[in-house]
């Protein structure tokens, strides 16, 4: 008789859980495929297919602090894959140690494959056009095209490993090395507790994070916050009230004051908060969030346990062999720390 | 009869090639061993006996940019695993872009361990030692003792690691992070071509390099550059004529005037050369080194096989998986870039 009722509690958890996974569905959340070759058709792009060849060039590349004026920047220093894929600064800091002049902070590059527009004013469409961008930004790689394709092509490794990816005859310019870096971010996808659980496992999510999960869903925090990245598409920020702290720095969003809605993958290691970084906890950003885009108010109680569910969105890095990057040559041009 | 011929020719050339081997023995080089066990005997240390949950943890903790002020510099900032242990700058950048107040370069964490002091003016005795001063210096990480301890046990991953690697009493104080980072350090050796010819295999070198070492031996480079890092003890610099650019930064070396011979092995990855980097080039550097400390005109001829030989010295470098890092919790101190 015990052993019944047990059974049949289990079927009714089954069933809500089963319910709250379609509802998820329905309101716009995907998980991360389980399948590699569902995954490698998401990540993929015709125009720059992924092959091992050129995501081992990319890591190298992504890696390569040599692609900077100073030597000493690589895409790495402020989307450090050991720290969420970012910085963990309100501003990011680059060349000279100058402050990002918007007071814009590095996004994480996690699952940047995902968004539907790339930086923070989604400025650009693609993860091989976002690369071009940092490595000539005066406050932050300080470089310049001539610079990056010249040492690129001074190591004779570099340029054999071009040819490996792409060819003999391939043109080793701007284009195609930003293209390489792009190919490697690609892959930088982690799946998480939440995709075991939307993809079927119901153990995946403790009760508190689909409790969490539910919430998310009726607060309309799934309203900007959907697709595989749980963010990525453009919004306005402030829809119901102005953002606290709109006033610091001088960005306004795109030309029509949208705004990239961040990724809540990995959120709990990407602090703080906001395209400005001035809301340093997940707490805080949730009830600001309710705030500024639904004009609710979440509770402390409900903001922690949507905090919870967020925290099965922390998911598996890529295993990553740390690079040995070839010797300079005597063509090789010099740093320049000024 | 041809046949014989050949034979003899070979039988000359390993009779040559050994009395090479003994030659360079006898002149105080050593070869890192082939065996395991032999080479962790010799990177070892009773006081801190290396283990896989300490060196772990120290990598973590290498590169770690969470211990800095900024969050921005971790140890791997200046000794780049990736670009031969440094940072290719005549004068190490730090916090806030500080150039190094006494325009000395990073020395290349690669073999340190067999160093018989650290840093260029041979203050410190190990690597555990060496560990705790980059992290507070005010134009490297420029941190607190206070700061990396708090920072490191607000992150429970941090402190189960610290209790797995030195049991459930672990005190995790200053001085227990330098050490760990320290024990990582350790394994950072990279055998090369040189050491299997010094272990016997006749074939490891070119005849050219088999030259450039003899021209080593002859001209006296082994004087200094012996040892298992042809380099690391403390030497007089500028012994027949001044250093040609001696001037550019206050560094005299310690109250002797003595400075740390650099290792030789990678060292045509950890150029610009000497402790303020003025000399470029490796031929450069061979034909200085023969007029400020051994009285002698190198050649460019000469210069050139020595340095086909110090190539036989590029070593393979230890395969590193790139950590993924604890979480900042909300006692983890704030970064400051200021």
């Amino acid at each position: 008789m015990i052993k019944k009722i047990v059974l049949g509690l289990s079927t009714v958890t089954a069933l809500m859980a089963t319910s709250l996974i379609d509802e998820a569905k329905n309101a716009g959340l995907i998980a991360i495929p389980k399948s590699q070759s569902a995954l490698l058709k998401l990540i993929d792009d015709v125009r720059n297919p992924i092959t091992v060849e050129k995501t081992e060039l990319g890591k190298m590349l992504f890696f390569e602090p040599r692609l900077s004026k100073s030597g000493l920047i690589s895409c790495n220093t402020c989307h450090n894959l050991a720290t969420g894929g970012d910085d963990g600064l309100a501003a990011a800091v680059g060349h000279k140690w100058r402050v990002n002049p918007h007071h814009l902070g590095s996004p994480t590059v996690y699952n940047a494959v995902f968004f539907e527009k790339q930086f923070w004013d989604g400025r650009s469409p693609d993860l091989e056009d976002q690369a071009q961008g940092p490595i000539l930004a005066a406050p932050e790689m300080a470089s310049t095209k001539e610079h990056v394709v010249k040492t690129v092509t001074s190591m004779p490794e570099y340029v054999t490993r071009f040819k490996k990816a792409y060819g003999e005859n391939v043109k080793i310019d701007y284009k195609k090395i930003a293209d390489t870096i792009g190919n490697f971010e690609r892959t930088l996808v982690t799946p998480a507790p939440y995709d075991a659980y939307l993809n079927g496992d119901e153990k995946a999510l403790s009760k508190e994070q689909k409790r969490g999960l539910k919430t998310f869903i009726d607060k309309g925090c799934v309203t900007c916050h959907n697709g595989i990245a749980l963010g990525g598409s453009m919004n306005m920020l402030g829809i119901t009230a102005p953002y606290k702290y709109a006033k610091i720095g001088d960005f306004r969003g795109d030309s029509n004051g949208m705004v990239k809605v961040a990724t809540l993958r990995n959120i709990t290691q990407t602090a703080p908060y906001f395209h400005n970084g001035q809301i340093k906890t997940l707490k805080g950003a949730i009830i600001e969030m309710g705030r500024i885009q639904l004009g609710t108010k979440i509770s402390e109680n409900e903001a922690g346990s949507i905090e919870e569910f967020l925290k099965s969105l922390d998911g598996k890095k890529p295993k990553i062999v740390y690079p040995t990057l070839p010797s300079e040559t005597l063509s090789t041009p010099s740093q320049n720390i000024n």
